[in-house]
């Protein structure tokens, strides 16, 4: 391969939440900001007026151990009540589980406001310290307008949804 | 920091157009075949039935100096009519450009059918030989219900789909 992989971190994320608060309050999220370093501030002009951001970052808390899972079971729905042994075991690319090969992140958030660098966002499902790799305003032709997801899935949220 | 970013592809995308022709295809795209590598393949179990994924890439033909751009005009939009010096410059925060910081890709592409590690996919925006770095089948409890952009936007898009 002729081509060399190397990603660094435009900003930081920071949350005023221990990592187990923000555990419990998927799927709201909480409130926070993205810090973007001063060299990136220019790549945020016109993001005034987008709603809803798409922000890409690199899960750092995953060790090397974690991302050599494939097959996950949607263990956030043990807290609303369904045993363990219920939930059909998958594989890692049908989930959002943070352990998968390349843990990076696609969180998508509320834009609250802007102040120079720092962008005030609500629905953030990250920890503190979070290394922001990209940010994308969204726009409503991101995504398909109509979707379809196999029988399993339809199932898990109807459990997830109470 | 106390961590390392190191990502490595789990698969890569196979298209049989140049890149010209790719680039043409916009917005509707090409048909194409993602090759997810033999050590990844368990983590497709289920993935059958969900009618898109969120193809995570390196675009591997971006250049470190293309790395260097903030600001952008939404050049696309030149073959639609609109002189290029009509188009607001914004950060390339605000926008899909392949020139920035971390030249990662987010593809959305309809699934058509899987043959083992093989997923035939349509809707590509990607050259031949782009590294997948991840794959997540879309569901629609990703995307907010309502989304609101700036004017500047609206007005890009009343012309973008003619």
């Amino acid at each position: 391969m002729n081509y060399e992989i190397n990603v660094k971190p435009i900003g930081i994320i920071h949350v005023e939440y221990s990592d187990e608060e923000i555990k419990n309050a998927w799927p709201g999220g909480v409130e926070g900001v993205i810090e973007v370093f001063p060299e990136y501030e220019e790549g945020l002009e016109g993001i005034d007026g987008f709603s809803h951001l798409l922000v890409i970052v690199w899960l750092h808390k995953v060790t090397m151990e974690q991302r050599k899972v494939l097959r996950i079971r949607h263990r956030r729905l043990v807290r609303y009540g369904v045993p363990l042994s219920e939930l059909p075991e998958v594989g890692v690319f049908c989930s959002d589980s943070p352990h998968r090969p390349n843990p990076i992140g696609i969180d998508i958030v509320k834009l609250l406001r802007r102040d120079g660098r720092f962008l005030y966002v609500e629905g953030l499902d990250l920890f503190d310290g979070t290394p922001v790799l990209d940010i994308r305003a969204l726009t409503p032709d991101m995504m398909p307008r109509k979707i379809s997801v196999p029988n399993w899935y339809i199932r898990l949220r109807e459990v997830d949804l109470p």
